[in-house]
């Protein structure tokens, strides 16, 4: 880097996370048509222009000219702004880390990922855990390799946490499960032996037309942008940004005889809209654009899916629009019941379709179980007897198989490890948010009239507008002028479901 | 390229193809996913990613390296096979070309055509030809300059008419457009002294959901693979391929009051999309998959949206599903006046909107305009005036104003001239293809019965697969197994008309 001034590597800084995300903007463009519109039998032509482009942008962003460029700008730093000065160090703090490992070593791990997909995929459709065991066992050593060669100094699984949410490790998760836990455990079995919540107003039929009515109606009304913001259908309901925040997609997924499935993912894929594209103008093209971190994005969509989307305020102002839409189906319903039918709490199998209360019992048992194997407590092949006495011990209930158990998600067959404890966190950041708010905002008046304003400016104010600028941490300190405090999550679910069952 | 063998090389061919096409494919999704799916306020997001990838693909394909490579296997071709001959030549041929303009104008020359494109739209909606007159004014110069640039002994307008149709020339256009002149005037002047045609059929309330319908029926019926060939909806329809022929898209666009301009349109794309996925596979990821030039991509579209398409056979064949899908609106309707309707003759304004027998016209109008600039034999501000004139001369009618006249098509404010041509010309190959293909296959009988296969294994064995293999010139003598003859096209049309308008 002689021959250049700080103001040439400044214009170079910026010019490099703009071309990266191009090329982020073209990958996940590709993931998005290949879920939204391709046509069925054209993965295999995705999967080589894929592995193109993402082998471009690996080589073009841990080039010797990239490093060069970002040590130099490190070692000027005192002439950077707060947010180049962040930029630098998420940059190079990935190139470093990236280097640590062994370029043979990380193409064997790419292509045991590729393969891993592949063969979770067919062992959870044939609901067969030892299809897919050596695949895992192959996953867990690499990332316990990685993890080493990265921080040698530092707890493997800490490292995986730290992964997906900067500054998170396991004293604080412990915790945090630990409170949680206390709190939600005699909570579910007071539920239990209360009267059960009568759920029939969200089954019927309910035409997918119709539905997606609703989901405009309900995109408009918490303040989403349609000209920057799009809908389409996909198998699951995601989220992505393209090139920049000024490009936003979400998708849901339409389930007949249940409007509130996709009711629901809209609101919650809605939330994470809201927070990419609250971004300030000038963090767009650049690695702070968007959310800082999993869990606090997770604390903003289930924020407007749980906090505010399963209010009572919010099914009141629901109510009139889903009467509209659905004139038969709701005749002699009324907004309480769909009140009480959304907020049904009730020991289930699968994460993904657990309620408000429930959902992070699912999150305990995986994050005790990554815990276990990243610590040689626990091998891989016992992992469904493990998972199984888990949910027994934890939820109550009996896993039948593999399939609706230990197979079900996908986030360890892509690697994922330490990722779910974020969503967990999420919801317990979003009761805190909702505590601060409540200082200066009346949320539930303003829910009730169909006024976003005063909550979303809030959200923009302290936490959207700031994209990647601030760690998940400090954040949160900022926000609450105090520290995170899990108590306000479970006074929250105490508060309602108390109510709720009238306990 | 020192120390590297003949097979390497031959590798990093495919390589670097393969790199082109994955680039390719992001970008042309970019682009798609603008037409069909995206947000309507993102095109500025679009336009960063789009000038990165773009300089990204520039940057690579014609780097020292690139270039090397390609000298190296030129210099040794004995080794080569005739497809990768054929890929060295093409790839070099651009290379070379490029390295011809000074970088400065070609820089200028992008950054011309964004603003064109722009201007032309804004000129066009206000129906002002002189808001547009400057862009198109510098467009012509630095096309003659760079004409001159690359081909300095060539007569510039020849090099446009080479740019898209290889061994294209002005002689050839002459002559072709002399006979088809001579042959289209005199029988339109009986047609319209004749009695007209009723086609009230096509008109009516036709709602999209049923189109589309329509839609997929067409498609299944002329053989396409709906594994990989998708269908959506734009303001005008086209088609594109994605990483290779393996993924192919048609839009189509639905008029509610005329159901036979979608059903045209999806015909039309999708002979496009047979051509492309009719590609040999090794040709995948190459620069020889899909069509070799425009007008033999035209001929293809053109043969089955016009030749096969309104037919009276293909109108027998369609016309049961249309009173399935549209009951109430077929009611005392029969086929035959569906082949009336949609083969009705009359001049009109505007290209893309007008029939089979006069849509040869319009070509020629902007051909000989092209022709006297590029030859400055005419100046661009006397354009709207020649325009009208031309029109009032060749179609006998008035324009009434530059949005209806000269500002009508894109083509001139992207740069493409020498383009239009290969429209017409794709529809009398077509004619000479028909022709041939008669001598092995009764197309009639087989398309009455819904039977593509013999039509569409014919032009896969002489057309599709052999993708750009062959220079247009050479394919036409190998299918023709004599010299192109436009006198094909002008007795098909001159039979077809006759008959249909009792002449």
């Amino acid at each position: 880097m002689t021959n250049i001034t700080l103001d040439e590597a400044r214009a170079q800084l910026m010019a490099l996370q703009r071309k990266m995300a191009a090329y982020e903007h073209a990958m996940g463009l590709i993931y998005y048509d290949g879920c939204t519109t391709a046509p069925k039998e054209t993965a295999d032509n995705r999967a080589v222009s894929m592995s193109i482009l993402s082998e471009e942008i690996y080589r073009q962003s841990t080039s010797d000219e990239t490093a060069e460029l970002l040590e130099f700008l490190d070692a000027n730093r005192d002439g950077l702004s707060l947010d180049e000065k962040r930029m630098v160090y998420l940059l190079l703090r990935d190139i470093r880390n990236m280097k640590k490992i062994p370029m043979d070593e990380y193409i064997a791990y790419q292509e045991l990922l590729v393969k891993a997909e592949d063969v979770w995929e067919r062992a959870k459709n044939a609901s067969d855990f030892n299809m897919f065991c050596p695949y895992l066992e192959d996953l867990f050593a690499y990332q316990k390799k990685f993890a080493k060669y990265i921080d040698p100094d530092m707890d493997p699984y800490d490292h995986c946490l730290n992964e997906y949410e900067e500054g998170l490790n396991m004293e604080t998760c412990d915790r945090f499960f630990e409170r949680l836990r206390a709190g939600i455990v005699p909570l579910l079995k007071r539920i239990s032996e209360a009267e059960q919540v009568d759920d029939s107003i969200r089954h019927g039929s309910f035409p997918a037309a119709d539905q997606e009515e609703l989901s405009y109606y309900l995109m408009k009304m918490i303040g989403l942008d349609l000209g920057h913001v799009g809908l389409s259908t996909t198998e699951h309901p995601f989220t992505t940004s393209l090139g920049s925040h000024h490009d936003e997609r979400i998708t849901t997924h339409y389930y007949e005889n249940d409007f509130a499935y996709s009711m629901y993912s809209v609101v919650h894929e809605g939330g994470h809209a809201l927070y990419d594209t609250g971004s300030a103008d000038e963090l767009a093209y650049t690695v702070l654009d968007g959310g800082v971190s999993m869990s606090i994005h997770e604390s903003q969509s289930r924020f407007y899916e749980n906090i505010i989307g399963r209010s009572r305020a919010f099914c009141r102002l629901v109510f009139p629009e889903l009467v509209r839409v659905f004139p038969e189906q709701m005749e002699g319903h009324y907004a309480e019941e769909l009140y009480r039918a959304v907020n049904k709490a009730q020991p289930s199998l699968i994460r993904t379709e657990a309620d408000e209360l429930t959902y992070s019992l699912h999150i305990m048992v995986r994050y005790e179980l990554e815990k276990r194997i990243m610590h040689d407590e626990l091998e891989v092949k016992d992992l469904p007897e493990e998972w199984n006495r888990m949910y027994k011990e934890y939820l109550g209930i009996d896993v039948p198989d593999d399939k609706q158990g230990v197979l079900q998600d996908s986030h360890w067959a892509s690697g994922l490890f330490g990722y779910f404890p974020s969503y967990a966190l999420g919801n317990a950041y979003g009761a805190q948010f909702l505590a601060k708010m409540r200082e200066t905002v009346d949320i539930d008046a303003c829910i009730e009239s169909g006024d976003f304003g005063p909550v979303n400016d809030w959200n923009r104010e302290h936490i959207w507008q700031h994209g990647g600028r601030f760690k998940p941490s400090e954040l949160l300190d900022r926000v609450y002028g105090a520290e995170f405090d899990p108590g306000y999550y479970i006074n929250y679910l105490e508060e309602k479901y108390t109510e709720l069952y009238g306990l």
